[in-house]
């Protein structure tokens, strides 16, 4: 379990102060992340990874020459936040465009994404690229849908070398695409781990049983099994790999391939050192030429018990990368010279929201009160219920929804009442009030409620009173815009499945002219129907969350979370009319 | 808990080879550990380290360039044997003499000593180092008892580094007291650890409780309080080592230290970054410069949850030798060079012992059967009893006891039947299966044993029939051989508490014309009742068992299996008149 931290909410700004703090001979802190301590070599591309905490030395521990150029951090096994990920590639960027890496996970996709199209507005030639490596979580014919794993680095690797070689950002994201075809990864685990601050684990493993495919945040594995031997591990986990070759790849036989054994926590070196000895032997029967293989602790989930194995086959391009130089906090290789004079070629440290806000007409900025009120019964609403959010999340996803919700309500009311004093419009409370929720909040929720927000403040503006039409116009956009980037459709038992009911009840009913506060009250009425529907089996998932799928006797974290929050609100226009 | 494992037996074997298949960069194995890949420069002082294994990185990912040029790998918290780290030293020697290093535990002290007696006797240059670093082992007065923990990495390292510097071999012992004199460790733990295939945790701090100052094998501490906070443990940590400096640093401000945060086992990266955040403001506030700092795990004990904080108080000189660059599996500094031509200077990697046995007369020949017959009976004594050795050694010591004599008196019986096989007289199968005990056991009593058996065989002698008088003789220089390598005296509890009222019993009643066997009963007796006294309160102890202290229930687990082997050879002899 974790047991060193102080307020569990900052372990992981905290954790990476200390990181930042003990490496500066690699890195320096800019907002959202680290960058290289002496900056991206100036036309080349940078390679800016991330993804949460609690996964060291993913991701903050792989910058530096060699590797990665930048890597924005999240909260503990949260996505960072648009913003932060913006930051972070506006520091690392030389001139020559980014190319943001992260494993695909739901959050991950959603905020790096965000953030590729705010760089891209700004000017910035930008790509993204999400790691598929985790042959557990999907079947051979959907890779795409795969989670990413300790194949993280391989991949991270060939693209950040690549990038050295001096390759323009397509090719650059092609080697990826390239490495990432060729990685497969496997992992087994005996336990789960303990959030920070947490009473109990995140998720268990039974004693002496083993997770067959296990993910690196509880997601679920494909199968139990007894503890192995060591050998019996190490056999399971080439054997399963051997099975599933890469195309380009017909035999282990004459094939050459980087190898990492990954310690997922609390698996010693030692444990580590006598599996990656049968590894070898195994892998050397095949007839599989091992390349400067990697044993060590390189993805982890906190204290988990586990081991993954990852194989990239290499051809002589990808082992020309795998073998070049690196020098990082957590992963070192070869000779690099001298250090070189720090270049510090990108942007300066400072995307802060100080500005003033626009001019607002009074009736709107008298709504905007109004909106205020109604986010801080948000927040009441979602720190009442965060722990129930938590549990019911645990189920089929990792149990961070009640945390996000309160940290993203929190900071979404907080923006706005700031705002409010500011004398902004109800359009631009909203808006400001997205930003901080997705900023703050991180993960899959973060980025959609963002979403949500930023659709009904572009709706109502700041010019006039909003008209119950142009809440359910809002309304209407948000739902569109959810799907849109979540990916998800009715029936996918996400908060889809509670907002698209909700804005076509509240857009029929103001259309037949109902009044706002009866409108939204049947509107929110269907919300609620909505959401208890999602309780029970989930189906295999599409891009957005793909991989859960387990009976549940609870619904949708997401879709009820929703519901109670448009029950909130119907409470705030009732007292206010 | 340790889970990934086959024949726990096997565990560090295993585990060096599997270190060794993962890391040819930068070692290559010989017999009883590793020496770097390309060799040790030819005319560099060899700075050879070792230790028990679980400790990982200490003691083989210590070795490389600009740290330490091998490693002799003990089992699993247990000393490498002499006849390891003879052999781990005659490879990495290369002519400018060997600098043995290792942690100040009764074990290694007595086999690195060993050790260097026989490189001395074979023409290497050689001398020994006890790093002593840890605060909480004994007061300022008795720095010299103290143990050595994650001191160890600043320690080897200023040696290594001098050594690369091209100083000779007394001037990089002397740098090695210059460091190991500026060295200060401090823990704290939370859990105790699991070894391989053990039913339960080697030891246990009690759930939400901080053990203060516990030795990394389980040795007792000086403190038990509640789980602090990440703060409060880094005020801890920080607020001890300030209050001991070391000689030549009057305060810490202006101060400039090497700070290493270290984490046992299953503190995770994340949780050392929080703490080390903390200890960083908090040197700072006191004025200290720190100097590439190092957070991570360098010295573990397995699985065991906890940290150490290592401060070394630095001078100009050491400033430098901290900074040095170095590359090896674990530690790597700085910009070197590419890799030098290997230059394999070392010794063969040979020390077998498949020399013919010496002509022996029939009468010993004889006499050797008997010897192994009594051997035998050691052998199944102690097999039968391993698991009551390990409880009471668990007590007081790290229950390693009945686990080493079980390999010790197993490894000198298979040695003693093969001795007996080319027909060895009864002084060379005691001298074979003293090497073997030694060799095989490990660990403190596996050397005393060793030092038993052999003072019996070079009495015993090749020529003639044992005579009771030679016998006697024998025990005696047994005795005296014991109390001279493990520095104990009577009254400090251990085997010397039964050794000297059993080989004077025996001497006593000889010299009175007693018959062997009978005289061999009436020591035997007086053997069982001061076994019998060693339980009770221990004493603070010498250079061979400095720190244990505590009401035991229980004898000494050496004392007691002395007393039962004296009795199982009594059967044998009885037997056989």
């Amino acid at each position: 379990m974790t047991r060193l931290f102080n307020d569990p909410a900052a372990f992981a700004d905290e954790a990476l102060e200390g990181f930042t703090a003990a490496h500066r001979r690699w890195v320096r802190s800019v907002t959202g992340g680290v960058v290289r301590a002496a900056g991206t070599p100036r036309g080349q591309v940078a390679v800016v990874i991330g993804g949460g905490s609690g996964h060291y030395p993913a991701f903050s521990g792989l910058v530096g020459r060699g590797l990665a150029h930048g890597a924005a951090v999240g909260n503990v096994f949260a996505s960072p936040s648009a913003r932060q990920i913006r930051s972070v590639a506006r520091a690392a960027h030389a001139g020559a465009g980014v190319l943001l890496m992260y494993g695909n996970y739901a959050g991950d996709v959603l905020h790096f994404g965000q953030a590729a199209e705010r760089l891209a507005g700004e000017g910035v030639d930008v790509r993204t690229f999400a790691v598929t490596d985790d042959i557990s979580s999907a079947g051979p014919a959907d890779t795409a849908q795969r989670r990413g794993i300790a194949g993280d680095l391989p991949v991270f690797k060939a693209a950040a070398a690549a990038a050295e070689e001096g390759l323009p950002l397509d090719e650059v994201l092609a080697v990826a695409a390239h490495a990432n075809a060729r990685t497969r990864s496997f992992g087994i685990a005996f336990s789960g781990c303990t959030l920070p601050g947490a009473g109990e684990p995140l998720f268990t493993v039974p004693e002496g049983r083993m997770a067959v495919g296990l993910g690196i945040h509880g997601e679920p594995g494909i199968g139990e099994e007894a503890v192995p031997t060591a050998d019996e591990a190490a056999r399971l986990l080439v054997g399963t790999l051997l099975k599933e070759l890469p195309d380009g790849v017909s035999t282990p036989e004459g094939a050459r391939a980087a190898v990492v054994l990954n310690g997922l926590g609390s698996v010693k070196y030692e444990e580590l050192f006598v599996v990656y000895r049968t590894v070898a032997a195994l892998l050397a029967e095949a007839g599989v030429e091992i390349v400067d293989p990697e044993v060590g602790e390189l993805v982890t989930s906190f204290d988990m018990a586990g081991v993954s194995l990852t194989l990239t086959w290499l051809d002589d391009r990808l082992e020309r990368l795998w073998r070049a130089p690196a020098d990082t906090p957590a992963h070192r290789k070869g000779a690099l010279g001298a250090d070189e004079t720090p270049t510090r070629t990108g942007a300066a440290d400072d995307d802060s929201d100080d500005t003033p806000v626009p001019a607002a007409s009074a009736a709107s900025r008298e709504a905007a009160a109004t909106v205020l009120t109604a986010l801080r019964a948000v927040a009441d609403t979602v720190d009442r219920h965060a722990e129930e959010l938590g549990r019911i999340d645990a189920v089929a996803g990792d149990g961070d929804h009640g945390i996000g919700m309160r940290r993203g309500s929190t900071a979404a009311r907080r923006a706005a009442a700031d705002a409010l004093a500011l004398g902004a419009g109800a359009g631009t409370l909203l808006t400001r009030a997205a930003d901080a929720w997705a900023d703050r909040a991180g993960g899959t929720s973060g980025a959609l409620w963002g979403t949500v927000l930023r659709a009904l403040g572009t709706a109502l503006g700041d010019d006039d009173a909003p008209t119950a039409a142009r809440v359910a116009a809002g309304v209407t956009e948000a739902s569109a815009g959810v799907r849109r980037l979540g990916g998800a459709e009715v029936g996918d038992k996400t908060m889809v499945d509670v907002l698209v009911p909700f804005a076509d009840t509240l857009a029929a009913a103001v259309t037949d002219g109902t009044p706002l506060t009866d409108a939204w009250d049947r509107a929110a009425h269907a919300a609620e129907t909505a959401a208890a529907a999602t309780a029970g089996l989930l189906p295999r998932k599409g891009r957005a969350r793909p991989h859960a799928e387990k009976s549940l006797g609870t619904p949708d974290a997401g879709a009820h979370s929703l519901a109670l929050i448009t029950r909130a609100v119907h409470a705030v226009l009732r007292n206010d009319h």
